[in-house]
């Protein structure tokens, strides 16, 4: 494929992607393998290669899965909202979300990569995929990122805490008890101990008025989580939900 | 100055940062240290640190800066890119921003941090603007970012790119001709040499025509470059320009 017949095929990978671009270069350079620019250069024709775009993707994809993170698990504590991005943006992750997409059938690779299956390489995978967040970002904004790609990627925010890789087991709970509109989940203090410098805080989930789960901590957010873990157990989820 | 004293100093900061919020308590989460945090847990009042919004604030600077280099600099390869944007988003920057806008006399912080300097502190500064960062983007999205405080920061990023800490001579030239309306700058290549694989470029530098500078390269991008440097000199601009 060169650079004039995958014009016949974008309509078919926005499809995938689930925008139609604006304009059509910034999609074609986010496809553009390195590899396809030296082959180029070499015949003196200037086709850019996704390195620049791939630079600003990283950027979009990490603003956009910390805000997700930020505003939708509100009570898990900042070193675990590092892990849950980290596993979310690794290059395992990313070449994962391209594949779901085919986006390696539409790359522009140089013949080198082309016949040492180049199209299946997680690094090129992953990197045309951050390279594509950045195209979509500059022709339609932030908006256009989350309404096509986004989705996929929050889903795995979600999987990566649900799988208990980290925790905040307030918010699953939470998610649980919202299946049934009218009940009153609460988490309540009923005891303190110890000296200021290490203080002890009991706590109680109550559901309806009912104590559900139990738990104690040094602050009053450490309590709840642990309440809420013994809580979820009483609804089916195991230890590492 | 404890939680509600700080109330009444809010608007002059706000004044500093030339951004007025509409959720005060965003603002003030941003100002509240992690020592202030632990103390106030132990009088069982929760006011929650600013660590969740450094999270998210490291982002918000990380896509502003990346983007403002992207399209201000469009010669200048990923690896600058990469190497300007971490010059402008280090401990040292940050915290020079943060003293810029008086952020150490609007932090809120334990006995602890109070007694040792901790209102100048770099790693406070630089961690509390990340969070104040974040404060506005929730409070006014991207648009309140890019009016208030990204000047600062991208002048920043000029600064590191002009003082050849990174190079890219085409858009400083181009930045010189512009002040003079009417003039023309082309790259022209002139020349070329070498086997596919190992090919050279010979580039010309022309102002209205006339030669300004020559540079050669691998790629015709790295020859304009070349071409670029030698010109300016003409303009005044000596070696580390």
């Amino acid at each position: 494929m060169d650079y004039t017949e995958l014009d016949r095929d974008l309509p078919r990978l926005e499809q995938h992607i689930g925008y139609t671009f604006r304009d059509k270069s910034l999609l074609k350079n986010a496809l553009t393998h390195t590899s396809y620019t030296n082959e180029m250069r070499s015949k003196n024709i200037d086709h850019p290669s996704n390195e620049r775009l791939e630079f600003l993707g990283d950027s979009v994809l990490s603003i956009e899965v910390s805000k997700y993170i930020y505003l939708h698990y509100p009570d898990l504590p900042e070193g675990d909202m590092s892990r849950v991005r980290s596993s979310t943006v690794c290059e395992k992750a990313l070449s994962r979300f391209a594949s779901d997409i085919h986006l390696g059938a539409f790359l522009l690779l140089g013949h080198g990569e082309e016949t040492s299956a180049g199209r299946r390489k997680p690094s090129i995978l992953a990197d045309a995929f951050e390279a594509l967040l950045a195209a979509i970002y500059l022709d339609g904004g932030a908006e256009a990122v989350t309404s096509s790609l986004l989705p996929r990627i929050t889903a795995e925010v979600d999987e990566v805490i649900k799988c208990g890789r980290t925790k905040d087991y307030k918010t699953l709970l939470q998610q649980i008890i919202q299946q049934s509109p009218g009940d009153i989940l609460e988490y309540v203090v009923v005891g303190e101990s110890g000296p200021m410098n290490n203080h002890t805080f009991y706590t109680e989930a109550r559901l309806n008025s009912n104590v559900i789960g139990r738990g104690t901590g040094r602050s009053k957010k450490d309590a709840e989580q642990h309440a809420a873990k013994e809580a979820l157990k009483l609804f089916g989820e195991n230890e590492n939900a």
